[in-house]
Protein backbone atom coordinates (compact mmCIF):
# COMPACT_ATOMS: atom_id res chain seq x y z
CA UNK A 1 0.00 0.00 0.00
CA UNK A 2 1.00 3.57 -0.71
CA UNK A 3 -0.24 6.91 -0.22
CA UNK A 4 -0.55 9.00 -3.28
CA UNK A 5 -2.73 12.23 -3.80
CA UNK A 6 -5.24 12.20 -0.30
CA UNK A 7 -5.31 8.18 -0.87
CA UNK A 8 -4.22 4.78 0.69
CA UNK A 9 -4.02 2.44 -2.35
CA UNK A 10 -1.91 -0.66 -3.67
CA UNK A 11 0.62 0.25 -5.33
CA UNK A 12 -0.30 -1.19 -8.61
CA UNK A 13 -3.45 1.07 -9.09
CA UNK A 14 -1.46 4.06 -8.68
CA UNK A 15 -0.67 6.07 -11.77
CA UNK A 16 0.93 9.19 -12.39
CA UNK A 17 -0.31 11.01 -15.62
CA UNK A 18 2.79 11.76 -18.05
CA UNK A 19 1.71 15.27 -17.87
CA UNK A 20 3.15 15.37 -14.44
CA UNK A 21 5.91 17.62 -13.67
CA UNK A 22 7.95 15.50 -11.74
CA UNK A 23 7.89 12.84 -14.82
CA UNK A 24 8.78 15.36 -17.25
CA UNK A 25 10.85 18.40 -15.98
CA UNK A 26 12.47 16.56 -12.60
CA UNK A 27 10.03 19.17 -10.78
CA UNK A 28 9.81 17.87 -7.37
CA UNK A 29 11.75 17.45 -4.42
CA UNK A 30 11.78 13.66 -1.85
CA UNK A 31 13.12 12.53 1.44
CA UNK A 32 13.93 8.76 2.88
CA UNK A 33 13.37 8.47 6.16
CA UNK A 34 14.65 5.49 8.47
CA UNK A 35 12.37 3.81 10.75
CA UNK A 36 13.91 1.39 13.37
CA UNK A 37 10.88 -0.71 14.58
CA UNK A 38 9.45 1.26 16.46
CA UNK A 39 9.68 5.06 15.62
CA UNK A 40 11.06 7.61 12.93
CA UNK A 41 14.70 8.46 12.95
CA UNK A 42 15.29 12.51 13.04
CA UNK A 43 11.53 12.68 11.64
CA UNK A 44 11.32 16.61 11.86
CA UNK A 45 15.05 16.72 10.98
CA UNK A 46 13.96 15.29 7.44
CA UNK A 47 10.29 17.07 6.89
CA UNK A 48 12.28 20.60 7.97
CA UNK A 49 14.61 20.61 4.76
CA UNK A 50 11.73 18.80 2.78
CA UNK A 51 10.12 22.09 3.52
CA UNK A 52 12.76 24.25 3.00
CA UNK A 53 13.06 22.31 -0.38
CA UNK A 54 9.15 23.10 -1.06
CA UNK A 55 9.82 26.97 -0.19
CA UNK A 56 13.46 27.57 -2.23
CA UNK A 57 11.45 26.13 -5.83
CA UNK A 58 8.14 27.82 -4.79
CA UNK A 59 5.96 24.60 -4.56
CA UNK A 60 2.80 25.54 -2.77
CA UNK A 61 1.87 22.63 0.16
CA UNK A 62 1.06 23.46 3.44
CA UNK A 63 0.27 19.87 4.82
CA UNK A 64 4.01 18.75 6.18
CA UNK A 65 2.23 18.14 9.18
CA UNK A 66 -0.15 15.62 7.91
CA UNK A 67 3.10 13.60 6.72
CA UNK A 68 3.99 12.00 10.11
CA UNK A 69 0.32 10.70 10.54
CA UNK A 70 0.59 9.77 7.11
CA UNK A 71 3.72 7.52 7.19
CA UNK A 72 2.55 5.96 10.62
CA UNK A 73 -0.47 4.80 9.17
CA UNK A 74 1.91 3.19 5.83
CA UNK A 75 3.50 1.04 8.54
CA UNK A 76 0.09 -0.12 9.95
CA UNK A 77 -1.14 -1.20 6.58
CA UNK A 78 1.69 -2.72 5.27
CA UNK A 79 2.22 -4.69 8.43
CA UNK A 80 5.74 -3.24 8.75
CA UNK A 81 5.40 -2.28 12.73
CA UNK A 82 8.03 -4.67 14.06
CA UNK A 83 10.46 -4.25 11.51
CA UNK A 84 12.85 -1.54 10.52
CA UNK A 85 11.64 -0.10 7.40
CA UNK A 86 12.32 3.06 5.25
CA UNK A 87 10.02 5.45 3.88
CA UNK A 88 10.28 8.02 0.53
CA UNK A 89 8.17 10.76 0.28
CA UNK A 90 8.13 12.52 -3.13
CA UNK A 91 6.33 15.91 -3.34
CA UNK A 92 6.51 17.44 -7.40
CA UNK A 93 4.60 20.57 -8.46
CA UNK A 94 1.82 18.25 -10.47
CA UNK A 95 0.09 18.38 -13.54
CA UNK A 96 0.84 21.42 -16.65
CA UNK A 97 -1.20 20.52 -19.88
CA UNK A 98 0.14 21.14 -22.02
CA UNK A 99 3.81 20.84 -21.25
CA UNK A 100 4.47 23.83 -20.43
CA UNK A 101 8.20 25.12 -18.36
CA UNK A 102 5.91 27.83 -16.70
CA UNK A 103 4.76 26.94 -13.01
CA UNK A 104 1.09 26.07 -13.25
CA UNK A 105 -1.85 28.34 -12.11
CA UNK A 106 -1.31 28.47 -8.31
CA UNK A 107 -4.16 26.44 -7.53
CA UNK A 108 -2.97 23.33 -9.22
CA UNK A 109 -2.37 20.51 -6.86
CA UNK A 110 1.33 18.77 -5.98
CA UNK A 111 1.77 15.36 -6.45
CA UNK A 112 2.47 13.45 -3.47
CA UNK A 113 3.85 10.02 -2.95
CA UNK A 114 4.84 8.37 0.03
CA UNK A 115 5.90 4.50 -0.06
CA UNK A 116 7.54 2.48 2.20
CA UNK A 117 9.32 -0.97 2.38
CA UNK A 118 11.02 -3.39 4.47
CA UNK A 119 14.66 -2.16 5.56
CA UNK A 120 17.59 -4.31 6.69
CA UNK A 121 20.79 -2.54 7.11
CA UNK A 122 23.77 -4.39 5.28
CA UNK A 123 25.89 -5.35 8.58
CA UNK A 124 28.48 -6.06 6.45
CA UNK A 125 29.22 -2.32 5.24
CA UNK A 126 29.18 -1.54 8.79
CA UNK A 127 31.61 -4.34 9.81
CA UNK A 128 33.99 -4.65 6.73
CA UNK A 129 33.96 -1.56 4.90
CA UNK A 130 33.67 -0.68 1.37
CA UNK A 131 34.99 0.11 -1.78
CA UNK A 132 34.45 4.10 -3.38
CA UNK A 133 35.72 5.31 -7.09
CA UNK A 134 36.39 9.52 -7.48
CA UNK A 135 34.42 10.30 -10.33
CA UNK A 136 33.56 14.32 -11.56
CA UNK A 137 30.88 15.79 -9.93
CA UNK A 138 28.60 16.54 -12.96
CA UNK A 139 25.47 17.72 -11.11
CA UNK A 140 23.80 21.28 -11.37
CA UNK A 141 24.79 23.78 -8.56
CA UNK A 142 21.94 23.37 -6.47
CA UNK A 143 22.85 20.26 -4.35
CA UNK A 144 21.87 21.34 -1.16
CA UNK A 145 18.50 20.80 -2.22
CA UNK A 146 17.00 17.32 -1.97
CA UNK A 147 15.56 17.23 -5.81
CA UNK A 148 14.83 14.78 -8.32
CA UNK A 149 17.37 15.73 -10.24
CA UNK A 150 19.44 12.18 -10.09
CA UNK A 151 20.19 11.55 -13.73
CA UNK A 152 23.89 11.92 -12.85
CA UNK A 153 23.88 10.48 -9.25
CA UNK A 154 22.69 7.44 -11.24
CA UNK A 155 25.04 7.74 -13.76
CA UNK A 156 28.03 7.80 -11.24
CA UNK A 157 26.62 5.36 -9.01
CA UNK A 158 26.24 3.26 -11.83
CA UNK A 159 29.38 3.53 -13.03
CA UNK A 160 30.72 2.47 -9.54
CA UNK A 161 28.59 -0.70 -9.43
CA UNK A 162 30.37 -1.95 -12.63
CA UNK A 163 34.39 -1.07 -10.73
CA UNK A 164 33.13 -3.35 -7.70
CA UNK A 165 32.67 -0.38 -5.77
CA UNK A 166 29.97 0.64 -3.03
CA UNK A 167 29.73 4.29 -3.62
CA UNK A 168 30.95 7.36 -5.99
CA UNK A 169 32.53 10.00 -4.26
CA UNK A 170 32.26 13.15 -6.87
CA UNK A 171 34.64 15.71 -7.20
CA UNK A 172 34.10 19.46 -8.69
CA UNK A 173 37.43 21.59 -9.49
CA UNK A 174 39.67 19.35 -7.61
CA UNK A 175 37.72 19.50 -4.26
CA UNK A 176 35.76 16.68 -2.58
CA UNK A 177 31.88 17.34 -2.50
CA UNK A 178 29.81 14.11 -1.67
CA UNK A 179 29.02 10.56 -2.88
CA UNK A 180 26.00 10.02 -5.11
CA UNK A 181 23.83 8.90 -1.92
CA UNK A 182 25.94 9.32 0.95
CA UNK A 183 27.87 12.17 2.74
CA UNK A 184 31.90 11.94 3.00
CA UNK A 185 34.23 12.52 5.36
CA UNK A 186 37.25 11.42 6.85
CA UNK A 187 39.74 11.19 9.88
CA UNK A 188 43.29 13.05 9.72
CA UNK A 189 45.13 13.86 12.85
CA UNK A 190 42.80 12.83 14.91
CA UNK A 191 39.92 15.73 13.45
CA UNK A 192 37.02 14.56 11.70
CA UNK A 193 37.32 16.39 8.46
CA UNK A 194 34.37 16.84 6.15
CA UNK A 195 33.67 19.43 3.56
CA UNK A 196 31.73 22.61 4.79
CA UNK A 197 27.80 22.77 3.28
CA UNK A 198 27.54 25.10 0.37
CA UNK A 199 25.04 25.24 -2.83
CA UNK A 200 26.85 21.99 -3.93
CA UNK A 201 26.71 19.87 -1.08
CA UNK A 202 23.62 17.98 0.94
CA UNK A 203 23.04 18.62 4.16
CA UNK A 204 22.64 15.54 5.34
CA UNK A 205 20.46 14.83 8.54
CA UNK A 206 23.12 12.01 9.38
CA UNK A 207 25.87 14.19 8.70
CA UNK A 208 24.07 16.67 11.71
CA UNK A 209 23.80 13.70 13.56
CA UNK A 210 27.66 12.82 13.43
CA UNK A 211 28.47 15.76 14.38
CA UNK A 212 26.67 15.66 17.91
CA UNK A 213 28.43 12.52 18.20
CA UNK A 214 31.84 14.18 17.97
CA UNK A 215 31.31 16.27 20.33
CA UNK A 216 30.23 13.70 22.89
CA UNK A 217 33.00 11.67 21.32
CA UNK A 218 35.51 14.83 21.99
CA UNK A 219 36.59 14.16 17.95
CA UNK A 220 36.99 17.70 16.71
CA UNK A 221 34.14 18.56 13.78
CA UNK A 222 36.05 20.41 10.94
CA UNK A 223 34.58 21.71 8.34
CA UNK A 224 36.99 22.28 5.60
CA UNK A 225 37.24 21.46 1.59
CA UNK A 226 39.41 18.44 0.97
CA UNK A 227 41.41 18.07 -2.38
CA UNK A 228 41.16 14.85 -3.82
CA UNK A 229 44.96 14.42 -4.03
CA UNK A 230 44.69 14.89 -0.07
CA UNK A 231 42.62 11.88 0.83
CA UNK A 232 45.83 9.16 0.44
CA UNK A 233 46.95 11.13 3.61
CA UNK A 234 43.79 11.08 5.45
CA UNK A 235 43.76 8.22 8.37
CA UNK A 236 39.90 6.97 7.83
CA UNK A 237 37.38 7.75 5.43
CA UNK A 238 33.55 7.39 5.99
CA UNK A 239 30.32 7.20 4.50
CA UNK A 240 27.70 8.61 5.81
CA UNK A 241 23.12 8.03 4.79
CA UNK A 242 20.37 7.23 6.29
CA UNK A 243 20.79 3.98 4.46
CA UNK A 244 24.37 2.92 4.76
CA UNK A 245 24.88 4.45 8.57
CA UNK A 246 28.37 4.74 8.98
CA UNK A 247 30.14 2.51 6.64
CA UNK A 248 33.86 2.78 6.76
CA UNK A 249 35.78 3.19 3.37
CA UNK A 250 38.87 1.05 2.76
CA UNK A 251 39.32 1.24 -0.41
CA UNK A 252 39.45 4.30 -2.65
CA UNK A 253 40.24 3.05 -6.43
CA UNK A 254 42.95 0.75 -6.02
CA UNK A 255 44.37 2.76 -3.22
CA UNK A 256 43.83 0.94 0.81
CA UNK A 257 42.78 3.24 2.96
CA UNK A 258 44.36 2.76 6.81
CA UNK A 259 45.70 -0.70 5.51
CA UNK A 260 42.44 -1.86 4.10
CA UNK A 261 40.72 -2.26 7.29
CA UNK A 262 38.15 -0.26 9.07
CA UNK A 263 39.21 2.93 11.34
CA UNK A 264 39.21 3.20 14.94
CA UNK A 265 37.19 6.58 15.12
CA UNK A 266 35.30 5.72 12.55
CA UNK A 267 34.15 2.66 14.58
CA UNK A 268 34.03 4.59 17.67
CA UNK A 269 31.15 7.26 15.64
CA UNK A 270 29.52 4.35 14.06
CA UNK A 271 28.60 2.73 17.63
CA UNK A 272 27.55 5.58 18.92
CA UNK A 273 25.54 6.60 15.77
CA UNK A 274 23.78 2.98 15.82
CA UNK A 275 23.40 3.18 19.59
CA UNK A 276 21.23 6.23 18.65
CA UNK A 277 19.61 4.82 15.86
CA UNK A 278 18.32 1.77 18.11
CA UNK A 279 17.91 4.03 21.27
CA UNK B 1 -4.98 10.38 -28.27
CA UNK B 2 -1.45 9.91 -27.07
CA UNK B 3 1.05 7.05 -27.85
CA UNK B 4 2.23 5.69 -24.62
CA UNK B 5 4.09 1.83 -24.42
CA UNK B 6 3.18 -0.07 -27.24
CA UNK B 7 -0.32 0.91 -27.20
CA UNK B 8 -2.52 4.22 -28.56
CA UNK B 9 -5.06 5.40 -26.00
CA UNK B 10 -7.12 8.46 -24.51
CA UNK B 11 -4.52 10.68 -22.76
CA UNK B 12 -6.88 10.39 -19.42
CA UNK B 13 -6.23 6.78 -19.58
CA UNK B 14 -2.51 6.60 -19.67
CA UNK B 15 -1.03 6.50 -16.36
CA UNK B 16 2.49 6.32 -15.44
CA UNK B 17 3.70 4.16 -12.35
CA UNK B 18 5.23 5.70 -9.31
CA UNK B 19 8.29 3.22 -9.74
CA UNK B 20 9.14 4.95 -13.02
CA UNK B 21 12.47 6.00 -13.50
CA UNK B 22 12.05 9.34 -15.58
CA UNK B 23 9.75 10.19 -12.24
CA UNK B 24 12.22 9.39 -9.93
CA UNK B 25 15.22 10.71 -11.43
CA UNK B 26 15.21 12.42 -14.40
CA UNK B 27 16.69 9.38 -15.80
CA UNK B 28 15.10 10.04 -19.50
CA UNK B 29 15.66 11.77 -22.81
CA UNK B 30 13.13 13.64 -25.10
CA UNK B 31 12.60 15.51 -28.25
CA UNK B 32 10.25 18.23 -29.29
CA UNK B 33 9.13 18.06 -33.22
CA UNK B 34 7.65 20.40 -35.17
CA UNK B 35 5.05 19.62 -37.90
CA UNK B 36 3.90 22.17 -40.71
CA UNK B 37 0.92 20.38 -41.48
CA UNK B 38 1.97 18.44 -44.62
CA UNK B 39 5.16 17.03 -42.95
CA UNK B 40 7.89 16.79 -40.07
CA UNK B 41 10.62 19.50 -40.21
CA UNK B 42 14.11 17.72 -39.45
CA UNK B 43 12.59 14.73 -38.10
CA UNK B 44 15.68 11.94 -38.87
CA UNK B 45 17.83 15.14 -37.24
CA UNK B 46 15.65 15.22 -34.36
CA UNK B 47 15.81 11.23 -33.68
CA UNK B 48 19.51 11.01 -34.17
CA UNK B 49 19.96 13.41 -31.09
CA UNK B 50 17.58 11.30 -29.45
CA UNK B 51 19.33 8.25 -30.41
CA UNK B 52 22.38 9.55 -29.66
CA UNK B 53 20.99 10.85 -26.15
CA UNK B 54 19.94 6.94 -25.45
CA UNK B 55 23.09 5.80 -26.41
CA UNK B 56 25.02 8.01 -23.95
CA UNK B 57 22.89 7.00 -21.18
CA UNK B 58 22.92 3.32 -22.17
CA UNK B 59 19.11 3.31 -22.10
CA UNK B 60 18.47 0.15 -24.86
CA UNK B 61 15.41 1.06 -27.10
CA UNK B 62 16.08 -0.16 -30.89
CA UNK B 63 12.69 0.72 -32.22
CA UNK B 64 13.58 4.43 -33.38
CA UNK B 65 12.60 3.46 -36.52
CA UNK B 66 9.03 3.06 -35.62
CA UNK B 67 8.72 7.17 -33.94
CA UNK B 68 7.64 8.12 -37.19
CA UNK B 69 4.73 5.58 -37.96
CA UNK B 70 3.63 6.30 -34.47
CA UNK B 71 3.88 10.20 -35.20
CA UNK B 72 2.21 9.88 -38.30
CA UNK B 73 -0.56 7.88 -37.28
CA UNK B 74 -0.78 10.37 -34.05
CA UNK B 75 -1.84 13.09 -36.83
CA UNK B 76 -4.20 11.45 -37.85
CA UNK B 77 -6.04 9.88 -34.70
CA UNK B 78 -6.09 13.67 -33.12
CA UNK B 79 -7.07 14.99 -36.91
CA UNK B 80 -3.95 17.02 -37.11
CA UNK B 81 -4.21 16.52 -40.66
CA UNK B 82 -4.15 19.71 -42.12
CA UNK B 83 -2.90 22.17 -39.00
CA UNK B 84 0.59 22.69 -37.45
CA UNK B 85 1.44 20.59 -34.54
CA UNK B 86 3.89 19.77 -32.15
CA UNK B 87 4.81 16.03 -31.15
CA UNK B 88 6.46 15.45 -27.78
CA UNK B 89 8.36 11.88 -27.38
CA UNK B 90 9.59 11.61 -23.84
CA UNK B 91 12.02 7.70 -23.44
CA UNK B 92 13.05 6.93 -19.74
CA UNK B 93 14.71 4.34 -18.29
CA UNK B 94 11.55 2.03 -17.00
CA UNK B 95 10.23 1.09 -13.57
CA UNK B 96 12.46 0.39 -10.79
CA UNK B 97 10.58 -1.64 -8.30
CA UNK B 98 12.33 -1.23 -5.10
CA UNK B 99 13.59 2.46 -5.69
CA UNK B 100 17.21 2.21 -6.87
CA UNK B 101 19.42 4.20 -7.96
CA UNK B 102 21.46 1.34 -10.33
CA UNK B 103 20.56 0.69 -13.52
CA UNK B 104 17.50 -2.18 -13.98
CA UNK B 105 17.87 -5.68 -15.42
CA UNK B 106 18.57 -5.28 -18.78
CA UNK B 107 15.35 -6.29 -20.53
CA UNK B 108 13.79 -3.90 -18.28
CA UNK B 109 11.17 -2.26 -20.96
CA UNK B 110 11.81 1.75 -21.46
CA UNK B 111 8.68 4.18 -20.93
CA UNK B 112 7.42 5.64 -24.19
CA UNK B 113 5.46 8.24 -24.16
CA UNK B 114 4.00 10.17 -27.52
CA UNK B 115 1.79 12.80 -27.05
CA UNK B 116 0.83 15.67 -30.07
CA UNK B 117 -0.65 18.79 -29.80
CA UNK B 118 -1.91 21.76 -32.29
CA UNK B 119 0.79 24.62 -32.71
CA UNK B 120 0.04 28.31 -33.44
CA UNK B 121 3.50 30.04 -34.02
CA UNK B 122 3.51 33.21 -32.52
CA UNK B 123 3.73 35.94 -35.34
CA UNK B 124 3.95 38.85 -32.93
CA UNK B 125 7.14 37.63 -31.10
CA UNK B 126 8.84 36.85 -35.23
CA UNK B 127 8.12 40.54 -36.29
CA UNK B 128 8.36 42.56 -33.05
CA UNK B 129 10.80 40.46 -31.23
CA UNK B 130 11.53 39.82 -27.36
CA UNK B 131 12.76 40.89 -24.03
CA UNK B 132 15.42 38.65 -22.35
CA UNK B 133 16.85 38.61 -19.24
CA UNK B 134 20.43 36.51 -18.39
CA UNK B 135 20.57 34.51 -15.47
CA UNK B 136 23.68 32.27 -14.28
CA UNK B 137 23.71 28.55 -15.59
CA UNK B 138 23.22 26.32 -12.69
CA UNK B 139 22.68 23.15 -14.77
CA UNK B 140 24.75 19.86 -14.59
CA UNK B 141 27.31 19.60 -17.18
CA UNK B 142 25.92 17.40 -19.48
CA UNK B 143 23.58 19.82 -21.58
CA UNK B 144 24.33 18.57 -24.70
CA UNK B 145 21.75 15.97 -23.77
CA UNK B 146 18.60 16.55 -24.32
CA UNK B 147 17.32 14.86 -20.90
CA UNK B 148 14.32 15.95 -18.81
CA UNK B 149 16.66 17.21 -16.21
CA UNK B 150 14.87 20.57 -16.42
CA UNK B 151 14.48 21.91 -12.88
CA UNK B 152 16.92 24.76 -13.67
CA UNK B 153 15.59 25.47 -17.01
CA UNK B 154 11.98 25.76 -15.85
CA UNK B 155 13.02 28.16 -12.93
CA UNK B 156 15.19 30.09 -14.80
CA UNK B 157 12.08 30.38 -17.42
CA UNK B 158 9.78 31.25 -14.52
CA UNK B 159 12.16 34.30 -13.68
CA UNK B 160 12.11 35.69 -16.76
CA UNK B 161 8.41 35.63 -17.11
CA UNK B 162 8.16 37.46 -14.03
CA UNK B 163 10.63 40.09 -15.21
CA UNK B 164 8.11 40.56 -17.87
CA UNK B 165 10.90 38.41 -20.21
CA UNK B 166 9.52 35.94 -22.80
CA UNK B 167 13.13 33.61 -22.28
CA UNK B 168 16.28 33.49 -19.24
CA UNK B 169 20.00 33.06 -21.36
CA UNK B 170 22.71 31.35 -18.82
CA UNK B 171 25.80 32.19 -18.25
CA UNK B 172 28.55 29.99 -16.96
CA UNK B 173 31.46 31.63 -16.06
CA UNK B 174 31.04 35.14 -17.46
CA UNK B 175 30.21 33.36 -20.97
CA UNK B 176 26.70 33.16 -22.96
CA UNK B 177 25.57 29.15 -23.14
CA UNK B 178 21.92 29.21 -24.33
CA UNK B 179 18.24 29.83 -23.23
CA UNK B 180 16.32 27.90 -21.24
CA UNK B 181 14.56 26.28 -23.94
CA UNK B 182 16.52 27.83 -27.10
CA UNK B 183 19.57 28.79 -28.81
CA UNK B 184 20.87 31.85 -28.48
CA UNK B 185 23.44 33.95 -31.07
CA UNK B 186 23.87 37.60 -32.86
CA UNK B 187 24.83 39.54 -35.05
CA UNK B 188 28.34 41.46 -34.98
CA UNK B 189 30.34 43.27 -37.40
CA UNK B 190 28.47 41.71 -40.09
CA UNK B 191 29.01 38.22 -38.59
CA UNK B 192 26.83 35.52 -36.64
CA UNK B 193 28.63 34.82 -33.47
CA UNK B 194 27.57 31.35 -31.71
CA UNK B 195 28.68 30.02 -28.79
CA UNK B 196 30.56 27.06 -30.02
CA UNK B 197 29.02 23.24 -28.91
CA UNK B 198 30.51 21.81 -25.77
CA UNK B 199 29.05 19.35 -22.89
CA UNK B 200 27.18 22.88 -21.53
CA UNK B 201 25.59 23.38 -24.93
CA UNK B 202 22.59 21.26 -26.77
CA UNK B 203 23.23 20.82 -30.20
CA UNK B 204 19.69 22.41 -31.30
CA UNK B 205 18.35 21.28 -34.82
CA UNK B 206 17.11 25.04 -35.57
CA UNK B 207 20.69 25.96 -35.14
CA UNK B 208 22.23 23.57 -37.55
CA UNK B 209 19.58 25.11 -40.08
CA UNK B 210 20.89 28.36 -39.56
CA UNK B 211 24.28 27.36 -40.44
CA UNK B 212 23.17 26.02 -43.40
CA UNK B 213 21.25 29.56 -44.42
CA UNK B 214 24.27 31.51 -43.39
CA UNK B 215 26.27 30.25 -45.71
CA UNK B 216 23.77 30.23 -48.29
CA UNK B 217 22.89 34.14 -47.44
CA UNK B 218 26.99 34.97 -47.26
CA UNK B 219 26.76 35.10 -43.54
CA UNK B 220 29.37 33.80 -42.07
CA UNK B 221 28.94 31.86 -39.14
CA UNK B 222 31.67 32.01 -36.48
CA UNK B 223 31.20 29.84 -33.94
CA UNK B 224 33.25 31.28 -30.54
CA UNK B 225 32.52 32.58 -27.17
CA UNK B 226 30.85 34.62 -25.90
CA UNK B 227 31.55 36.91 -22.90
CA UNK B 228 28.25 38.45 -20.64
CA UNK B 229 29.65 41.95 -20.77
CA UNK B 230 30.48 41.96 -24.90
CA UNK B 231 26.66 41.22 -25.11
CA UNK B 232 26.00 45.30 -25.64
CA UNK B 233 28.74 45.55 -28.15
CA UNK B 234 26.20 42.91 -30.50
CA UNK B 235 24.39 44.55 -33.46
CA UNK B 236 21.62 42.07 -33.57
CA UNK B 237 20.47 39.22 -31.05
CA UNK B 238 18.33 36.05 -31.71
CA UNK B 239 16.76 33.21 -30.20
CA UNK B 240 16.37 29.78 -32.30
CA UNK B 241 14.36 26.75 -31.53
CA UNK B 242 11.35 24.56 -32.65
CA UNK B 243 8.75 26.48 -31.11
CA UNK B 244 10.22 30.27 -31.29
CA UNK B 245 11.96 29.79 -35.29
CA UNK B 246 13.98 33.06 -35.41
CA UNK B 247 12.30 35.44 -32.37
CA UNK B 248 14.88 38.77 -32.64
CA UNK B 249 16.11 39.98 -29.27
CA UNK B 250 15.07 43.39 -29.30
CA UNK B 251 15.83 43.68 -25.50
CA UNK B 252 18.04 42.42 -22.76
CA UNK B 253 17.04 43.31 -19.65
CA UNK B 254 16.84 47.27 -19.74
CA UNK B 255 19.04 47.61 -22.27
CA UNK B 256 17.87 47.97 -25.59
CA UNK B 257 19.63 45.79 -28.71
CA UNK B 258 19.72 47.70 -31.94
CA UNK B 259 17.67 50.35 -30.55
CA UNK B 260 14.64 48.31 -29.65
CA UNK B 261 13.70 47.03 -33.11
CA UNK B 262 14.64 43.60 -35.11
CA UNK B 263 17.85 43.36 -36.67
CA UNK B 264 18.24 43.34 -40.51
CA UNK B 265 20.00 40.21 -40.23
CA UNK B 266 18.17 38.34 -38.05
CA UNK B 267 15.04 39.53 -40.22
CA UNK B 268 16.72 37.96 -43.35
CA UNK B 269 17.60 34.86 -41.47
CA UNK B 270 14.43 34.85 -40.12
CA UNK B 271 12.55 34.86 -43.57
CA UNK B 272 14.41 32.18 -45.12
CA UNK B 273 14.16 29.87 -42.11
CA UNK B 274 10.15 30.42 -42.33
CA UNK B 275 10.68 29.47 -46.18
CA UNK B 276 12.33 26.66 -45.44
CA UNK B 277 10.39 25.45 -42.59
CA UNK B 278 6.63 26.04 -44.91
CA UNK B 279 8.69 24.86 -48.26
Amino acid sequence: MIYFNGEFMEEELCRISPFERGFLFADGVYEVIRNNGKKFIEFDAHINRLKNGLESLQINFNETDKLLEICNELIEKNNLNNSESIVYIQISRGISYPRNHLFPVSNTPVTILVSISKFTPDKNFHDTGVKIILLEDTRWSRCNLKTTMLLPNVLARQKAFEQNAEEAVLVRNGLITEGTHTSFCGIKNEYLVIPPLSNFILPGITRKVVNKICDALEIPFLERNINEDELKSFDELMLLSTKMDITPVIKVGDSLINGGFPGEDTIRIQKAYLEYIYD
